[in-house]
């Protein structure tokens, strides 16, 4: 028996086309319905099997045991409280942004917080839309779960048994925990790619355009500032406080490089530059 | 007939090493030479076949048609000083540095400035040493060669018929050009990524070491921050002004990132984003 009779799935871009594909593929939901703003795209979701079928009415998409809101995250307070009205007491709500604390608030203020658990599934790339989704997104990656005090327990065990049956490793923290995690790891090197390829555009030099002098290197640092401004857009804000206390950590380790390379101290930045390195190379993604 | 009878590569490295087997593989040189202050790089550059044969008599190496300098940038005018008493008087002298207005009139001041064509192949990566080395390096790489008014053009035509021989686009530019160039699309990305590492490193909420959460983002952004860091210890030092100036322009696109956040402005953000992203999604290696 599947794990879930029916599931909305609101957003069918890259994590909620990828999550629709793996549930359908690991026969964790009878009914698999897509629901969104952009018909082209949900189009998309149907025609590669993302989805069972598309749903245009609000009361129908509500009328399901799980709506999984997988919009950007300012979309999906107001979102859940157009699904509200036609929700069944017991529909479990739960999202994949990845801002938590504030976003959980929000969709517990319009829901039943005993049947709400935010989830943010660690496995985006700069590439977006249903054209991009594949069912194996989420193997071995890990989702966080971040149920609060009122979150039913059966609730919380649904959630996770849906993403350890798509792939994923499941780990529960607070959502601050989680935001400040991710602030650091994940919001801040978004905002160092975004100003770095906002410092080197359309900058000339000698005549001559610098970007057409970009190897590999630059490639790699600047990969994910090609990702959707609007889903950063609306992670940044969200996650204001905790992003904003990593810009200025970010500021300092700058400004200590800076000051080594500008002091011409050829120990101290080579100590510096050796711990980087050695941490670096021993870094693997586990998220 | 070979473009060159022998040529000796002074620190037989990634850069290095590839060249010796790009030349090997090109026919480009009858003899190629290695030599090098570690008697273990050598032997994996040897048993590799990077090289014909290593020497480690100065005077040998020394007495050449051509001597390519592959070791870090600061060690390089010394280590011309040291072939000079030994050179043909015909010896042209390069290098392969990421570095080369002052690097360039460092060697013009040990060697016969007419003999001398600074080099710099745009294809590194974090790798290094001889056993990260191969024939294909260069294949359709970029490099900038930068001669000076004194430069014998006899001697420029070699050293582009050498790097195109091994694969290369060749392109010649003022050696400030260069290091205004590549101070902001090489120099201060390898800068932005260990001070991120730098950033991150050690650091737990919670209990949590947070670099157990580093997904790919992550990942591509420090990438290059596993680089050597003597190598880019010099890198830095020998370019420190244009890195200076670069890294106040990416301060001055990360300061205006940090107050459209800090301020809530949603839509100058997403512009802002936006922009980035258009420019980063067509953006593709050249160099």
């Amino acid at each position: 028996m599947p794990l879930i009779e029916r599931v909305t799935i609101a957003g069918v871009g890259l994590i909620g086309g990828s999550l629709g594909a793996a549930m359908r593929r690991a026969g964790l939901a009878t009914h698999v319905l897509g629901f969104g703003r952009t018909a082209r795209n949900l189009q998309v979701a149907q025609s590669r099997g993302l989805i069972d079928r598309i749903v245009t009415d609000v009361a129908e998409a509500a009328d399901v045991d799980l709506i999984v809101l997988a919009a950007p995250v300012r979309s999906c307070a107001a979102l859940a409280a157009r699904f509200r009205a036609h929700a069944r007491a017991t529909t479990i709500l739960t999202d994949v942004g990845s801002v938590k604390a504030s976003l959980v608030a929000d969709l517990e203020a319009v829901w039943d917080p005993s049947r709400v658990v935010g989830a943010h599934p660690i496995a985006g790339s700069e590439a977006s839309g249903a054209g991009a989704a594949r069912a194996d997104l989420f193997a071995r990656r890990l989702c966080i779960l971040t149920p609060g005090p009122q979150t039913d327990p059966a609730a919380l065990a649904l959630l996770r048994a849906l993403w350890e049956g798509v792939g994923a490793r499941v780990e529960a923290m607070p959502a601050a925990t989680h935001d400040a995690i991710l602030a650091r790891v994940s919001h801040l090197p978004h905002v160092v790619a975004y100003a770095l390829v906002r410092a080197l555009a359309s900058r000339t030099i000698d005549g001559r355009s610098i970007l057409d002098y970009a190897g590999s290197g630059l490639l790699d640092v600047t990969r994910i500032a090609a990702s959707p401004a609007e889903i950063w857009r609306d992670i940044a804000l969200t996650n204001r406080p905790a992003l904003a206390e990593a810009l200025r950590e970010f500021g300092v380790a700058l400004d200590d490089l800076a000051r080594l390379i500008e002091r011409g101290d050829a120990v101290g930045l080579e100590r510096a530059l050796q711990d980087a390195a050695r941490t670096r190379q021993h870094l693997v993604g586990k998220a």
